[in-house]
C-alpha cells in the first residue's frame, strides 16, 4: 500500500513527497466529463457508484498518491434541511438563505436523517475498490464556511449578509456556529466510520474575516472539531484560505497538516509553523497552464521552499481550475514522483550513488 | 485649509486622524446616482465638469479630509488605443485584450494624445472649486495591474490569460510592465502639473501574484514609478491590495503611506512598517453595513491598533461597496472626527482637560 500520505501525516520519515491536488475528482478531467454528461452535480454525489467511480478516476488516470471522496461541503446543511441547487456557471444556491436566526430551530439534526448514507455508502466502494493503493480522505466545510454559504445562499464577493451578521449579531451567528460544530464532527465521524483514513476541513472562505475575526468565529470551532476527533486515530488536515496571518493559531489547533493557499510564501508558512504539524501546497493553480519545461521550474520552486526532508504533502494552493490541461497534471504528478525523493535522505548508501541529493535547481 | 492628509504624509504632527475612502465619489452616494442617471461611466469621467462635480461631492455631503479625482485607473491603457466599455453588473471591458505583446508594438504613448487632457482639466476644476478646503489626490493603477486587465480584457476570478504570461512568457510581460511605468509616470506628472498634491498608486491585483512573482511582476515597477516621482515634492500612497506578505518590502520602495487591506492585521502592519511609512486604512468595507453602536465599536478598534499617535490615515480596507448606507458613511466621518484626537497627544495643557486622551475602549 501507499501510505506517504499518512506517513507525512503521522510525522513518520518518507522516501519522497506525497501528491495529490484538491477537486482532482473534477471537471479538468475528460472521465468526469463523460460521468457529468448524463448526470447532474447532486445525482453524482448521492449515487454511491458514481461517486465512487469519480472519486477513483484521478487515481486510475494520473497516479495521485491520495483519493478524495467525491462530495461537496453543502451536503450537511442540506442535510439539514436546507434546499441546495447547483446552477450551472453560477454554481450552489441555497432555494431559502437563513436570514433569521430563529430558522436555526427548525433545521433538523443530521445524524436523525438518512440524507448522508448514500455518501458513506461511497466511501466504502471506494476502500473496497482501492484495496489499499492509495489512502482515502474525506472531508467537511468548517463552520464559518458553512455559516457564510447558509447566511448568503450562494457564493459571494462580499457576503453582505453573513458579514453583517459577524458584524452586528455576533451572539446569533455564535449559536449557528457551535451547532454546526456538532453537526461537521457527527459527519467526521460517520465518514471516519465508513472507512476514510484522512480527512480534511475546508475553511474556504476564512479569507472573507478580518484576522481578527477570523480569529473570534471560525478559529475555536475548527480547535472543537479537531478535539473531537482526537480519539479516533485520523489525521486531520486543516486548510483555512486567506488565513496566513493566523497561521501560528492554526499550528496551534492540533491539525496534523495544514493546507498552505498559493498567496502564501511556503519558506515563511514552514517557519511559523515550526514542525508543529505537516504542511501541504501550494503550487499556483495557475502554473498548470505553463507548458512543461516552465511548469517544472515552478514545481522546483516549491519543493525548494519546502526545505530539506520536509513533512511535505504537494498540493495545488487552490482547487484545480476546470480549464487546466489534463496531461499537465499528469506531468506535474510524475515531476514530483521523480524531483521529491532528491530532496530526502536516502536510506542505504546504495541508493545513494543512483539518486544523488538534490537541493539546486 | 484642511491639511492633515498633507502633514501625515510627510511625518508632520497631527491633531486628529484624517479620513477619506476609496470609491468615496461612487455609487454609494444619492447624488452620484443622479448623475449617473443621466450620463454612462466614461462620459463622467470624460466631462471634466460632471468629472469635478462628483469629485466634490462626497467632500460637501459627507466632510471627508482629502478629495479624490473621479476616474478610472483603466484611462491609460485606453489613451494607449485600447478599446474600452463599461458594461452594467460586468465591470470593464476592453474590445481587444492585449493577447499578443508584438502588439504591444502598434498601442500608442499616452504623451502624444489628447486623451488624457479633459482629466487634467478636471483637475483644474476641482482645485479651483475646492479653493484649498481639502487636498485633492490623483491616482493611477500599477503596472501589474493595468497589464492584467489589458491581458485579460476584463476582471476576472482567476487571471488565466495574464497569470499564462507569468508563468510562461515573462520576457514578454516584463516588456509590457516597463513600457506601462513609463506611460503611468507620465500620466502622474501630468496629474501634478495639473493640481493634484497627493498620488495614489493601486495595485489593485498584487494579491493574484504569489509572493515571489509580486517581487518580480510587481514591486520593481512600484520603485521605479516612486523614484520617478520624487522630485515632484508630492506624496505617494502606495496600496498594494493582497500583498501583505511584501509589507517590509513596500516600505522600503520610499513610498510616503502603505494603504493596507482589510484582510491585514493593523498592529502587524504597523510594526512591519516599522515607522518608515503613514499607513492607510483598513476597515473592512462591510463593517459599514452594520448599526452605528456596532460600526463605533469596529471604529475603535481599527484606531486601537494604529496605536497612539499614529501615522495613520483613516480608511477601509478596500473600496467602499455601491449599497452601503450612506448615513453609516455620514457616521463613520463624525467618529473619526470626535474619537480620533483622543489618540494624540495635545499640542497645549488648556484642551488637555476638555479631550482627555483615550486609549481604552
Amino acid at each position: 500500500m501507499n501510505d506517504l500520505l499518512i506517513r507525512v501525516l503521522k510525522g513518520l520519515p518518507v522516501p519522497r513527497t506525497p501528491i495529490w491536488v484538491m477537486r482532482q475528482a473534477g471537471r479538468y478531467l475528460p472521465q468526469y466529463q463523460a460521468v457529468r454528461k448524463n448526470h447532474n452535480f447532486l445525482e453524482m454525489i448521492y449515487t454511491p457508484e458514481l461517486a465512487a467511480e469519480i472519486t477513483i478516476q484521478p487515481i486510475d488516470a494520473l497516479g495521485f498518491d491520495a483519493a478524495i471522496i467525491f462530495s461537496d461541503i453543502l451536503v450537511v446543511p442540506q442535510a439539514m434541511g436546507m434546499k441546495l441547487s447547483f446552477i450551472e456557471h453560477k454554481g450552489p444556491v441555497f432555494h431559502t438563505p437563513l436570514r433569521d436566526f430563529r430558522q436555526l430551530d427548525r433545521l433538523a439534526q443530521t445524524s436523525a436523517t438518512e440524507t448522508l448514507q448514500p455518501l458513506m455508502k461511497a466511501i466504502r466502494l471506494v476502500r473496497q475498490e482501492l484495496a489499499g493503493r492509495v489512502p482515502l480522505i474525506g472531508f467537511a466545510g468548517s463552520p464559518w464556511t458553512l455559516a457564510a454559504y447558509m447566511i448568503e445562499g450562494s457564493g459571494s464577493k462580499t457576503f453582505r449578509y453573513a458579514k453583517t451578521a459577524v458584524h452586528a449579531q455576533p451572539e446569533q451567528l455564535h449559536r449557528l456556529l457551535q451547532r454546526l460544530t456538532r453537526e461537521i464532527v457527527s459527519f467526521l465521524k460517520q465518514q471516519i466510520a465508513a472507512g476514510v483514513q484522512v480527512v480534511q476541513i475546508f475553511d474556504s472562505w476564512a479569507g472573507q474575516l478580518s484576522p481578527e475575526h477570523f480569529r473570534q468565529f471560525s478559529l475555536p470551532y475548527l480547535r472543537t472539531i479537531i478535539e473531537e476527533l482526537a480519539a479516533e486515530d485520523v489525521p486531520v488536515i486543516l486548510f483555512a484560505r486567506g488565513a496566513a496571518h493566523s497561521l501560528e493559531h492554526l499550528a496551534a489547533t492540533g491539525a496534523h497538516a495544514l493546507g498552505i493557499d498559493w498567496q502564501t510564501d511556503l519558506t515563511d508558512a514552514r517557519k511559523q509553523i515550526d514542525g508543529r504539524a505537516a504542511f501541504q501546497g501550494n503550487l499556483d493553480p495557475t502554473a498548470l497552464y505553463a507548458p512543461v519545461p516552465q511548469l517544472k521550474q515552478h514545481v522546483r520552486q516549491v519543493l525548494q521552499k519546502a526545505g530539506p526532508a520536509p513533512r511535505h504533502i504537494f498540493n495545488l494552493g487552490h482547487g484545480i481550475l476546470p480549464d487546466t490541461p489534463v496531461d499537465h497534471v499528469r506531468a506535474l504528478v510524475e515531476l514530483i514522483h521523480k524531483l521529491s525523493p532528491g530532496y530526502y535522505p536516502k536510506p542505504a548508501a546504495a541508493q545513494r550513488s543512483a539518486q544523488p541529493m538534490v537541493l539546486e535547481s
